[in-house]
């Protein structure tokens, strides 16, 4: 029987309120270099603390043992959408987080403007990394001169830094294709081809991509230095069951940076634009609780700081946050829980497969015992070790919105 | 691979006694209004305590994350049937359970009987609560008068107060069908209905029970104030493997209320009747110790009082089977695994989803350190959260009834 399927047919609407709140990242490593702390560990965080002191915890594997996702697979998971099943491009959640309305079969590409030599020898993958500025002129000049490719529209529009995103629109098109990239200097741009080498529609998609660089190309060729562009994670959006038909409530997304905002609405969430801090970001919660049943509050900085291997502002962005959760908390949901997409380790200083602690609260959770929220506490929670694709069905199974299954 | 397939390749037979103890709804949760203890954490329970000195211990998922069972697919669960793959219908359940002695493709509801007005809308879904001997009474009118529907032959048997299981046996029946029962007062009985619309088997189904209703309404015209019947939970028994031929075991099932005993012939269990306290069913495992190789032994209170939420009764319940236990242990079994179909917080007031915890005690089971047998300890224990249809082959492993897989 298809889980999914019994799910839906066992969901009961309800009022219930609940946050997920994600601390991109969140979960680390104990190391030797800090003392076998991680930064939650670290971290001194007596809201989490007191939040821990009701609530049940325990790990989440955000696609599969040993599998690093990035943020789509990671984000789709703790949406309850399986990663493996339900695939997004990385062209896909740039064009969202950019703010294009996508509509499904649209074929999205992440490019960026790079320097090419005489013979088309990439020589600056990133255009001596121009100012936005100048990225915005060069995306304006390519609009206005293409704006069809045989009968697909072309939309172009422009990001931070040297970087854009291009989305094709027109009939029977579909990634994935493989990237306008050498993945390094000295190499000329690979033609795209299909992934799948069987798909008509792929052919189409590439053959349309080869003939937009026949006809870009040369309104760059004067351009200093960005008189080039690669293109990446061309990919189509995919159909993807909405959130609201799929849980039966009201998502509203809370996050800052476009990438989340993105995968936010490839589900189907509704975004909340303007809070820039996470205190901005609980009051504009609470400000909007009537508003929505479900609320993705996204926290980037546990990430950003992994990523750099700064296990002190990993901490801090932690503590940071625990200021903040009162604000939170002045108007408590039904259910809360807090965790990450992935793990950011200090030490990898990147994404990892390490599963993320997961902390959830509920009238209906129980207390593990545990006195804090941490990745050792967590290991001995009782929600165990599973599949994050789960969290939301544990989150609406404590929100009361499962009918009992059989007599 | 099919792993059932597999399980049974590698399938030893052997002398190995095993006892699967199901304390009906164990599991709970620790909330602040019971000092963060759950009900087996706050009881006394030497014998227990003593057990899990020598046993392992993990928490069980009873269907799949999230999701509340019932006593149905709990128990298929518990006794290696996937719940997902096996699903019973209230009915059969209902038939069994009053030792209705069911075949492949029999069809059975559910009924009681209610009260109807002149316009044949409900009145009253219980009837009053007649007195069983008057539902023995008119069930045996009934019986009487209706032997047969078309080719199909009809066996109705009265259960306690206004209720009844009605049997169709026929050819080309199937189930489930929608419920003859408007689930409150003051509409009249619904047509049944196939559950799915294609199935020309549940088609005849319904139209059978809707001639059942024909025949048998007007015999019950002018009694009081039981003139009419509801019939729930319609379906036909469903094709399981035997319990015996699945795990080369001989089972005997040691349970009081009806519908525990229907799960255990469902899959071809012996049932030992006779017995009504935990110390009665005690003895007679150890009467029959030579009888049988399984032994499911069902013991009620903890569900019934957490679902009454009465904390203190629940934990009564949990001293009462401790005390006991010295009797099953007079006659040790070879493996002995102590755990619930579900739990049933009291917090809750009726089962839930959380994973109930699960102790399981053999020369092979190692000791998990824990002292006692509780919920938090089993977060942390050697058996891990898993599935609860896999715990059957951990007793058969303890029991070593299984052969190395691969050289």
């Amino acid at each position: 029987m298809n889980l999914d399927a019994l799910y839906s047919e066992l969901t009961l609407k309800n009022s219930a309120k609940m946050v997920l709140l994600v601390l991109d990242g969140l979960g680390d490593i104990a190391t030797k270099e800090q003392n076998y702390l991680t930064p939650l560990e670290a971290a001194v965080t007596p809201n989490l603390d007191a939040l821990a002191q009701q609530g049940a915890q325990g790990r989440m594997i955000p696609v599969a043992p040993g599998i690093t996702p990035g943020s789509g697979p990671g984000h789709l998971g703790l949406f309850g959408y399986d990663p493996l099943e339900f695939q997004v491009g990385r062209g896909v959640i740039e064009a969202l987080g950019l703010g294009l309305e996508l509509r499904g079969g649209d074929v999205a590409a992440r490019a960026n403007f790079c320097t090419l030599d005489a013979k088309g020898i990439v020589t600056d993958r990133r255009a001596g990394r121009i100012e936005t500025e100048v990225c915005e002129e060069l995306c304006a000049l390519l609009a206005a001169k293409i704006k069809k490719i045989g009968d697909a529209e072309v939309i172009i529009k422009a990001g931070k830094g040297h970087r854009f995103v291009v989305l094709f629109r027109g009939k029977g098109l579909e990634g994935p294709l493989t990237d306008a990239d050498p993945h390094r200097e000295g190499l000329a741009i690979p033609q795209v081809e299909p992934v799948d080498k069987k798909s008509a529609k792929a052919k189409k998609a590439a053959e349309l991509i080869q003939k937009f660089y026949a006809a870009a190309l040369p309104l760059l060729a004067k351009k200093k230095p960005a008189n080039g562009f690669l293109m990446r994670g061309i990919a189509h959006q995919p159909e993807i069951p909405t959130f609201q038909e799929r849980y039966q409530m009201r998502p509203g997304c809370l996050a800052v940076y476009p990438m989340y905002k993105g995968l936010a609405q490839l589900v189907g969430m509704t975004k909340m634009e303007g809070p820039q801090t996470i205190a901005e970001q609980f009051e504009r919660y609470v400000a909007e609780y009537d508003n929505y049943d479900y609320f993705f509050i996204h926290y980037k900085y546990t990430d950003m700081y992994g990523e750099d291997g700064n296990f002190a502002a990993k901490k801090k962005a932690i503590e940071d946050l625990d200021a903040a959760l009162p604000i939170l908390l002045s108007k408590r949901p039904d259910v809360l829980a807090v965790t990450g997409d992935h793990s950011t380790p200090c030490a990898a200083k990147g994404h990892s497969w390490h599963p993320q602690p997961v902390l959830l609260v509920s009238e209906l959770s129980g207390w593990d015992k545990l006195q804090r929220f941490t990745e050792t506490g967590a290991n001995s929670g009782s929600l165990g070790v599973f599949d994050a694709k789960f969290l939301i069905r544990l989150m609406q199974a404590n929100a009361r919105m499962f009918d009992k299954f059989g007599a």
